[in-house]
């Protein structure tokens, strides 16, 4: 969709540290992180609410976020991967899979800002 | 297993207002909102981490999800449904499905207790 930064990044008019990328989904890491290796998967089709997927672009995607939950969990050595899908940020249906490890709650209050050097260095190690 | 709460609430040994139930999956109300029919889904077999499940019974479970998003969604006249999976309170795998309007974060800093009375009220109208 037009004006969708999630579309462009799908396209590549706008630059992000891409993860994984097959014919229907997209992953790359978010740029204010909750915390190190924070990873957003889409589907590349445009759709609003996830839960207006159809049952098989539905059950694809999540099927993705549990390959990607296990490349995330794997590469990053951290202790499990806890998944966010809020209503109102970017509209384009999107799951957060954000490493946790014992430190408490997943909120965005503790999202900040990193460098597209950290980006770079977190994104070849998750795909190495 | 032995001392797990959500265990205990599919057994029935601990009382819970129930959404949902089918042979292998059970949905209730948490009883510390974020929003008033947060809804708490979960496998009934006594599973850590929601990755460790096999293919077969996490997509189960994710197509179980939105199921109950959307009856959630149509009887409680919501936008849309969040979904949150953290990996450290019960150790038991679930899936917090949270009514979201334009409200901002889902956040447990918003959580709060409610009573008994509130949560069989809500239930009924999840159910109806």
């Amino acid at each position: 969709m037009k004006n969708c930064i999630f579309c462009k990044i799908v396209k590549g008019e706008i630059p992000a540290e891409k993860i994984f990328e097959d014919e229907k989904h997209f992953a790359f890491l978010d740029m204010n992180p909750i915390n190190s290796g924070h990873t957003l998967l889409i589907p590349k089709k445009h759709t609003e609410y996830l839960f207006d997927l159809n049952e098989n672009e539905y059950s694809k995607l999540m099927l993705k976020a549990k390959d990607v939950a296990k490349l995330l969990k794997n590469n990053l050595k951290t202790e499990k991967i806890g998944l966010i899908v809020e209503g109102f940020g970017v509209s384009h249906a999107h799951l957060h899979l954000v490493p946790i490890n014992n430190q408490g709650e997943l909120t965005y209050e503790r999202a900040k800002p990193m460098s597209k050097e950290e980006l770079n260095k977190i994104a070849k190690k998750i795909r190495e």
